[in-house]
């Protein structure tokens, strides 16, 4: 689209734009924290700005990947030392971003940044500090704990993996607790939910905190089949469900102290995860009572045929999302009678800031009829 | 040095090299067992060569660390399809290699390999399929879970990460279990020994067979101050050993179930570990009964002042260390009355496979007494 614009208007736009640009970075760079070990770079500033800076003397070409949308990453400069440098154009959005590094056309993973499984591999991680970041902080509280489960799966014969967070005490209580189900995204694997969304310590601090009833959190990897990029729609989700419903959650009940009933039970999922959610509930309606979709599709009310069955349907996004869509899909569940809850996380995209709110959230939610 | 040589000679010679080195290759090659999900290269054949596909069409140099002793890794070399390529000149020693992948003089990884940590960096691993491999492979038997724990630590001002092993069964059951405290060489991190080291299958796949009498197994970072690269030197035991003694073990004591006594717990150490695990030991006679060096210095008759107080003295080492002093040391041991015994892997160098057979080696030996 064309304005009218005087060449002053371009002129002082530009002088403007350039000026901006320089006053507004804030030279206050810290190293993120999740770099690797005595690792400086990659660094983030108090405005989001990331900086990186790689080691290649010989290369051609340097890209980030990370950078603002459309625009393909953040290209690095060869700096005076030999490393490639180069910060954002702009703020990225707070939380946790994967990005990745392509150096003379192969893409490889920025050696100062710690490694989380996205996008159908390890991606280098980078954290932007947020207003919120308290809530998955790791602080000076009674922790529970992260078991890794190997659990026997006979209908892929194999031994499967899962993971379980078990609240501060479990281990010497006697208490029997409730279980959420939860679910990573495409391109994820069980990892994801204790690395990138910090579950553990998002648990941790609402528990000492007093805001939730304690539960049991379940993650395992929600896909039987190897699917590859951009094939989402080979997806079946028969085998998986058979692995949720049939394997792990008896094996969970059997070797671990759970109220092992449908009014106990919950199951989320974040994208991917959320339509694996949507699907599994709606065929299991007397396995959970609690249905959480994070950015991960809606629930019609005549998805469901027994209303009584349902305790909650919480239904999330990021406001850079769709955020009406979930706003409107849970006025028709309240409409049609059930609880229905819905939470828009400003700022954010579909990203795993989005999903650790999200799950703040959905926890004191949960278990409470 | 020159030698009279007949041009026929070295003509034999080249042919002869030249013949021997393709058909010794056998083309047989599959991918690591460690490579990310879906990932075809590195790849390694019958023999233990390991062959390598890096993609990066506009770099100068692609260099694998990996290679033969003293050669400095393996040169790859531009393929047709713009892809970097290259073969080991020999086979490697079995079991598990760190590398990483040197791109126009910058250090990086491997983008087909998992990441494990070592050299103070995660680094690429590679897993070269060994004869008695079977010890620690995944197997359908009953497993034990891995926990990890987030313990209070007040000396140095911070929640401290562990990873607990608990044996099959521990979850519903009721028994208290003998511990063993099993560090990591320098540069690793409490990640190895269930990553790299396997550490959990190989006691899950020990109690299957009805070895060992079931234990728990903690690993914790072994060091508390930042030491950088060649400075293992600047490295003090005092703060680790407080982490240790006064905070970590009693938090296991109070949160798991364990027999809370010098006769059912043990310490063993790889490398750097080794040499926590020999001054921790005697330093504190009444926490430890059973010691366990693994390729990381001796004890002498000596160093023990209460001989009483000790059960048992391993000794391990890989063939290509230093086993006769491994050897010695325990004749010495043996003669001054000690319950000593010594193990050499065959074949293994300073690497993990000589540390996860010394393991299995080890286990069978602990709180018989």
């Amino acid at each position: 689209m064309m304005m009218k614009t005087s060449f002053l208007q371009i002129l002082m736009a530009s002088t403007l734009s350039v000026g901006l640009c320089h006053a507004q970075i804030a030279e206050d760079f810290k190293p993120s924290s999740l770099n690797q070990p005595g690792q400086e770079y990659p660094m983030v500033n108090s405005q989001g700005y990331a900086r990186f800076k790689i080691l290649a003397p010989a290369a051609d070409s340097v890209r980030v990947s990370l950078g603002l949308g459309g625009k393909g990453g953040t290209k690095l400069a060869k700096a005076e030392d030999g490393s490639w440098m180069g910060t954002t154009e702009g703020p990225m959005d707070e939380g946790f971003h994967y990005y990745n590094v392509k150096i003379d056309g192969g893409k490889f993973n920025d050696p100062g940044a710690l490694n989380f499984y996205g996008s159908v591999r390890w991606e280098s991680g980078i954290e932007i500090p947020a207003k919120d970041q308290d809530f998955y902080a790791l602080k000076n509280v009674p922790h529970g704990n992260v078991q890794q489960v190997l659990f026997p799966s006979p209908s892929t014969g194999t031994s499967r993996r899962a993971f379980v967070y078990t609240p501060p005490g479990y281990e010497k209580g006697k208490d029997k607790y409730p279980v959420l189900y939860l679910q990573h995204g495409w391109g994820e694997d069980e990892t994801a939910w204790m690395n990138q969304g910090r579950a553990n310590l998002i648990m941790d601090n609402l528990i000492a905190e007093g805001k939730i009833k304690p539960f049991i959190i379940v993650n395992t990897y929600g896909m039987t089949n190897e699917v590859k990029f951009g094939k989402i729609r080979e997806f079946k989700i028969e085998p998986f469900q058979t692995v949720l419903i049939n394997e792990l959650i008896p094996y969970v009940d059997a070797n671990f102290r759970t109220m092992a009933n449908k009014d106990n039970r919950a199951m989320a999922g974040l994208s991917m995860g959320g339509m694996e959610t949507k699907t599994i509930t709606l065929n299991n309606p007397d396995v959970f009572a609690y249905y959480g979709l994070l950015s991960g599709g809606l629930y019609a009310p005549a998805d469901i045929k027994d209303k009584s069955k349902v305790k909650l349907i919480f239904l999330s996004c990021g406001s850079k999302e769709r955020p009406d869509g979930v706003k409107k899909a849970t006025e028709e569940l309240k409409a049609a009678g059930f609880n229905a809850v819905s939470y828009v996380s400003e700022g954010t995209a579909h990203e795993f800031q989005t999903w650790r709110r999200s799950l703040y959230q959905l926890a004191p939610l949960l278990f409470k009829k």
